[in-house]
């Protein structure tokens, strides 16, 4: 109801009856009266002017599914969004929804996380209402071994919707992570759930710097207010990266991973270099220099043999 | 407290005084009395003869926790069972165990299950006390892309169990199927949650046709019962199958797949054969020529070229 009432007030920028929206939503003006308290309570400024009405003078940068499914247009990404002040981990909840038969594009956001989860069990820090947290759930109809390509596709999204909405060019550090003038802006986990043949579903984490002060930041992190010198709508951002990521997954369900690679190519800062990668054990060192059909890093190593690399920690050598 | 009175009375053959059992386990003669109550109720026959004491007579043929622990003798393997008359799928209870940390080893077996599940969605078909129907949570330390080489590993175990308790030739039929004389005994789920570089858990179901009547069954699968003439204690055969499982574990973990794969070799009714994959849209045919280091099969076509199968359904051509 409280959505309904915020499309009417969202039509205009005048002031719109308290007996119009009653009537149209067929619910008493006691009724109205209580959802605008509960809607200022949670940061709506609403103006009620007698014999006017009410009139929605701003919106608070919210990560709601009220905020974000306002004009966002996509077909199936976040079509269905759970929105949570906080959560332990929005991955954890995605994974538990998978399991649930969530539908492809379901959507995890929470403003803050006590347990915000990294790769390899590494902690993301997420203080509340400054950057983007969230976990997307996807069913792609590919192979468990082709899966890697998802992480390159939604950092490709997270570049592009960066570009668009700050104008800042942002380059990927192979496999999963965004940097903006050589730190780090955002992080991508990829989880999946499968049998030997066949992808139960995917669960994609997203951790975004937005509004982050530059103090709460680590030395090799940057946020995109930090990169801007002013902070931004974190709404408006992540609605581009929500259509981006579709376009994208969509894109490749029509023509393969030869057209995401190619972007990812254009974004990429890793290809090219000198390289060292860490798995648990043992590391290898040589050059970078390019990306499989499935989203594997191709390393030649000095002695000229070419290693494929599914993931793993990577340094970039000088 | 049922499993330590249980304990007391499988002790000797003897009756044991109701007095002794409840000064040792520090319970009231009544409180022992109404143990002993459910105890019959769930089917273990026990005798309480005035001055003498309680005897159990006979143990019913259920996988409970109970039953299975007593004299397993693992070291981590079904160290912790969760046991149910049925349940929908011991899949999905055991994948939602795996997320809430539980340990390596953990087993959730039922009686029967309403919606049991075998590879690719199938359906898997479980009567009520005939079958063995389990799920196992393992936490291998080896990359998700190795992770068939667990479908293998158990595949061996189901054959040396089958002989050990049986006498029976159990046959592999790759990647996972067990047959016996021709027909279908056992199949193996194994699904997985797993970060890109790391395997979260896995999970192996195993569905066993054990004390299954010939006319229950379809005319691909057998039993164990139709095989040899009679019915077996499924407890007997579940407890030598979960030594089998850890034993098989602890020698993959100190000297890797090899010794899997050539137990798995010597288990086999793929190898050397002409067969057919079929995949969800295409097929190929060839000689199955060798198992890798992975788990997955190795087919010589007809133009020379040999391709890897990681997972897929196969006919074995005459």
């Amino acid at each position: 109801m409280k959505e309904k009432i915020l499309e009417h007030l969202k039509k205009g920028h005048e002031y719109i009856s308290g007996d119009e929206i009653a009537s149209r939503l067929g619910i008493s003006r006691q009724g109205l009266w209580k959802h605008i308290q509960e809607l200022k309570d949670s940061g709506y400024d609403i103006v009620a002017v007698p014999h006017l009405g009410y009139r929605l003078e701003s919106s608070p940068d919210r990560l709601s599914g009220m905020e974000v499914s306002h004009g966002l247009n996509t077909k199936f990404i976040a079509r269905k969004i759970h929105y949570f002040d906080y959560l332990s981990s929005t991955m954890d909840f995605a994974m538990q929804l998978g399991m649930d038969s969530a539908p492809c594009g379901t959507v995890v956001i929470a403003e803050s996380q006590t347990k915000g989860r990294g790769r390899l069990g590494r902690s993301w820090f997420s203080p509340k209402y400054k950057g983007i947290y969230f976990s997307l759930i996807l069913r792609p109809e590919i192979a468990p071994s082709a899966s890697p390509i998802l992480t390159l596709l939604n950092a490709v999204s997270i570049c592009e919707s960066v570009k668009n909405i700050c104008g800042l060019d942002a380059r990927i550090k192979w496999p999963n992570d965004v940097f903006v003038n050589g730190r780090k802006i955002a992080g991508i986990l990829t989880e999946i759930n499968a049998e030997m043949d066949k992808i139960n579903f995917v669960v994609i984490g997203i951790g975004l710097n937005v509004n982050n002060d530059k103090r709460s930041l680590v030395a090799q992190a940057t946020s995109l207010k930090e990169q801007l010198g002013h902070s931004l709508s974190r709404v408006a951002l992540f609605q581009e990266l929500l259509r981006r990521i579709e376009d994208n997954y969509i894109l490749m369900g029509k023509e393969g991973s030869g057209p995401i690679i190619e972007k990812w190519r254009n974004f990429n800062l890793t290809l090219g270099g000198r390289i060292k990668v860490h798995f648990q054990d043992r590391y290898i060192e040589g050059q970078a220099i390019g990306i499989d059909s499935d989203g594997s890093l191709l390393i030649r190593k000095d002695a000229g043999l070419v290693q494929k690399i599914f993931s793993g920690d990577i340094l970039h050598l000088r």
